[in-house]
This record gives C-alpha cells, structure tokens and sequence, in this order.
C-alpha cells in the first residue's frame, strides 16, 4: 500500500503521472491519495496533514509525500523507515511531524540512480525518483539499497503553545477546506481546565466553552470543539470561521479560565 | 466495492484517512470516489449525486456518504440495505433520494459500537462509524451485527414541478462543474409536449425548443436538452449557464407550449 | 489499467459514475485518474497532458479521454490503437498529441452499439461510450468488434515556433497549478545556444539563462527552466509566475542570443 500526498492540486496530470510510473514498476501496488490540495510549497500544512493521516494507515505502508520547493538543489531525497512505515519524501521538514512520537527512525539518502528514472529531471523528483523509489521498496527492495544511511534530516518546529498563570496562548496552525480554525492548543493542554467555563479568544470573538460537537450553537455562533486530530477547534456551525472571522494562519488563540 | 461521497473538498487529507480505515480492516476492498466536491453542508446536492450515481455500480455495492452538518449530534448513523445494495451515513435525508425508487429497505441504527473507531469523535464520524462499518461489511459481517433496526429514516423533500393547464413550472436543483443547469423537470414531465415548439423561460432568458443536443444551437445561445440524469437542463455552448445568466439554485424555470 | 483524464472537475459525480460503469463490465479494472482538472472545453489542455502523461504507464494501458464539447453531435467517438496502447475519446484532436511520435495508428469508429449503455444520453458520452468500451476493451474483446476502421482522425495544430537568425519566438501553451508558464520551445530547440547567456523574454519580464533547478534565483525572482516535459518553463521560486506577471496562454515568448 503506497500513500500520495502534495501540493500538486488537481489541475495537472502529475499525480497521475506518478501512478504511472508506480504502475510500471509493480502492477499489483495500492496506490491511496491523502490529499494534493496542500497550499503550494506549505511545508507545514503538509506535516501536519501527513501526522494526521498516517497512524490510520495499515503496518507496512508507504507514504510518499511531496510539498518540495526545492527540488532539483541542494535537499536531499529520503526514505525514512520507523516501526515498519516508510516514508518518502524531501529533507525539508516535511515528513518529520509523521515521524515525531515514533520509534528511532532509520534514514536513507536516495542517492543511488539505479531506482530513479533516467533521465531525472530537476523539477519533478515525485515522478522520477520518489514514485519509482516507493514502488520498487512496495516490490521488496531493502530500505539500504536505494542509497547510504544518514544520521540527521530536518526536523520542522511546530508552533509551541505558551502557558502562563491562568491561560494558554496558542495559535491557528491549520484550516481545513470548511474553514474550520485548528490550534496547536492539544486535548490535554486543556486537561485541568473546566470546559464548561472557559474563555476561548480568537480576534473579535469570544467563545464560552469548549463543546462537545459542531451542534452545540445556534447557526453562525462560534463554536470550539475538541476535534478529530485531538485539537481544539474554532468552527461556525454551517459557515466558515476562515470566511465570517477573517481567520489565517499564526493568528493567536488565547485560553482562560473565568 | 465501496464508493465515497461527501462534502469534505480535496485540500485536506480527510478523505485518504477514510481510506486508510477501511485499508487496515480490508486489505482487498476496492475503493471509488463518486465526489468530494459537494458544496458544504448541502445535503439535497449530496442527496442528488448519489442517488444519479448509484444505478451504474454492481449489485452489492457499499455506497457511504458524508454530508453531515449535525455530525455528534443527535441524528443517528444509519445502514440502509434495499435489494442488495448498500447505504451507510447519516440520517439526515442525505441517503433517501438514491432509495425513493428502490424496493422496501432495511434500515439499522448504526449503535454497536464494536465496529467503531476508539476513541470516537465528535466531528468525523466518516472516519470513526462510517469507514469501519463499510469495511467490516465488505468483509461480510451480517448487517444486524452492526446495531439494532428502525422503521423511519429522514426523507428528503425533492422540489415538485407544478403543473397549470398549458405550463409546468419548476426550479433549479443542481448546478454542475461546467456551470449547466439542472432542472426538477423530467423527461417524462415533457412526453406531452412537442419538443420543437416550445418556451423554456428561466429569469431574462426563453429558449424555444428542446434540442437532442449541445451543439445544436451557436456558440453563447442557451440550448435545452435532456440530460445524462434524465432531466431539463439548460447550458450554454461552451459557456457556463450559472456565470452567464446569474443563475442560482431554487431559481424557477417555466415550460410553456407555443 | 485504464486511465482517466477529462474537464469534469471535481464538484460532480460524473468521474466515479464512469468508475461504476467500468467496474459493472470488468470488476478487475485497475482505474487510475490522470486528472480531471483540464479547464472546460479547453482540447489543447487536454492534448498535452495526455501527450506528456501516457508514456509513463505500461504497455497496454487504455487511456480514456474526455473534452468533448461536440458532444451529442457529428464529431465521431474513437478507439486508436498503436503500438501496443489504447486511446479512447472524442475526435476532435484531444487524442492527437499522444500519437504525434508514435507508429502507425489503427482507428476505430466507435459505431457498434453492443458496446455501449442503452439508452445512449447525448450528453454523456464518457459514460455511455467511452467507459464501457474501455471496459469491454480491458476484457480482451478485439478492437475490430467496436466499430468499422477509418482512416482520418482530427489533428490538432500545436503551435510552432517561429525561428530567425539569432532568436526563437514561442509562447505559452500550458499553465500548471502552480501558475508555472509551459512554452512549446523545447530543449532540442536550444541545443546550440549556451544556456548561461540568453535572453529570454516574455511580457515586461527578461530572464538571462536557463537554470539548472528553480532554487537557482532569489524568492519572487523570475527563473527559466527545462521542465518535466522537456520544454522551456518560466517560474517564479514560490510564486506563481501566472498571477505576477500576469501572463496566459498565448502570450509570446522571445530567446534571443547575447
């Protein structure tokens, strides 16, 4: 099972291009698509979309995933291998957030052309050596063939939440295609807290609680929920908070007791 | 074979996580998206896509769908079984429209919560009830396995065409990708008529016949023809009718004989 | 394998019920999308992303393409056969450019209606048509029992590139979701240039060589490179080159010697 992942989008054949190449290699791998609707060149939203996926995905698989400004210089292409999942992709942070509450992991540059496709050109590593990579590895090809081992890759620093006496500020750090606002701000941040009386601040808005589903308000009321990434979230029940709040990423959350 | 319908865009992962679900539970459960690009929250659009897409899968097809704006709330999750065929999401109108010419149904309350994800969430019962149980079904669990029956579930009022002695009048009721316009009228509505002399009238424009297709009328003229759904539709030559003719949903379209 | 590629777009079902109609024929068709995002009605899109995507998939792949404004009318729907893979569409040169260097083609009217879904719509045929015939092609049936061979199909003119003395004048012929300029002048066409003094123009904008990678130039700084598709490409590192410069296609581009 090989998992895909970019920002590619859905106007280009590129995504089908590298199941083609897939396809080549091994006619019998499951390709699955997480997402290509990752803003351009969003490293981070691409990690964070990445940790989010992976841990529903069976043991064994391979998830390639490609949000990569600089390919074709100087970053490398890896295959990092932890607990029996693999994942490929560039060295620029991308793949880290996936692979941060896992076991040690095993990492490999890609610098061996014998699995890449000749001649490899230097804007498109995802058809040339990322998608043939994960398909010969799919076929069982051992992780140390497709190049030497290396000790360091880039890790990305996620946004931190920062604690004072009686509150927590933290700030929007992803916003889904309904324009729901996800925090870094996790479930158990929240642990010694009364979520029936808090003060959730983000702008202009305040919201008084922390709810248990979308359907606690009226419609167009804030509303903030622990949500399926284990996050709280700032949603309009049947609108967008991106839209009616003005939203964006980095912008502050601030928590309080009342 | 399981296909996929919802409301949850293409920019997030949301989808591949489904996925990934039904992987871990069935290795060889064959996956098809009908669409992802229902707009938010609109559960007669939903309600339309599949039941127009249902016909043309095999018998024995699991068919899930996730337009869900009470998702955690108090509408339940349902598994609807009628000849052979199967529906999974919520109960919410979003399945009835794909069942109104079906033979009787069986209808379950999804509420065993063994075949659901732990923990469960309160935002994406897709991943949590949804997926799991269409795996579990594709792996030939009995349906009764998966909660307890019901009599009732939500249908969905479809608008009705009416009908005057020399007119029908009906409304828009989906507009598609390329901006055509997509009629509550019936081929069956129009056996009456004669195709060739007739006004289809929608806000400023009147088209005066009914054409076997597209290209019969010049570039930029509003042409009707019977569509692939078997209904009224109004489109422009290589144009989109919607941006044209600022058209909208609930829009009235009147049919008159000449 | 069959393949997929069309201007559908993503907000309809009219993708998966092409899916269901090929699954209903042969339930062991692998189906792979190239990408249904080509924009509306827009056969050159589709020509060059078919034309750039086919080669990287295995021999006896059958590629099912669908821009088809004709639809319902005179334009003929096609299966062409060469050299061992299959194309499927309407012809009116969408398939055209994928054959360009290939052998001799074998074309066949799809004029048998054994083959397709009764009643045929006259406005869907990649559902009535086009997917059953791949479908029944996937199967082993012989491209002879489809319908009768012909010998002409639609060329598509692609733009040529205009050579003098000391220049080339090209211009864009595709722009990707990035907003990255694809020209049609290709590497082959600047094979006795030296790539490090060049001039190349296009709108207000001169970029002076063509660079190994996109990360050879500053952030927002124009950059000129061989693509994935083996043509001149203007970007911008982290940007879309589209929207900055405000380019579309059509719009000329000039290499001139220094």
């Amino acid at each position: 099972l090989i998992t895909l992942l970019s920002d590619f989008g859905y106007k280009d054949p590129f995504v089908g291009i590298m199941k083609g190449v897939i396809a080549r290699v091994n006619r019998m791998a499951q390709v699955v698509d997480l997402t290509h609707g990752i803003p351009p060149q969003d490293i981070l939203a691409g990690a964070m979309a990445l940790r989010h996926s992976a841990r529903y995905f069976p043991c064994g698989t391979i998830h390639v995933a490609v949000v990569d400004p600089g390919v074709g210089g100087a970053r490398r292409p890896l295959l990092i291998e932890s607990d029996g999942n693999y994942f490929i992709g560039p060295d620029n942070g991308l793949l880290s957030l996936a692979l941060a509450d896992r076991p040690a992991p095993r990492v490999i540059h890609l610098s061996n052309p014998t699995y890449h496709l000749e001649p490899t050109s230097a804007t498109f590593h995802g058809r040339d050596i990322f998608a043939p990579v994960a398909a010969y590895l799919s076929l069982g090809v051992a992780t140390a063939a497709f190049g030497e081992a290396v000790e360091q890759f880039v890790q990305l620093q996620a946004p931190q939440v920062i604690r004072s006496d009686r509150a927590l500020t933290g700030q929007i750090v992803y916003i889904d295609g309904f324009g729901n606002l996800f925090t870094n701000i996790q479930e158990q941040d929240l642990l010694e807290w009364e979520r029936e009386s808090l003060s959730i601040t983000v702008g202009d808005v305040t919201i008084c609680r922390v709810s248990p589903s979308y359907t606690d308000g009226d419609a167009g009321t804030g509303v903030a929920v622990i949500n399926s990434w284990g996050v709280l979230e700032i949603a309009l029940n049947n609108d967008s908070a991106e839209r009616r709040l003005g939203a964006k990423i980095g912008d502050r959350v601030r928590v309080a007791g009342t």
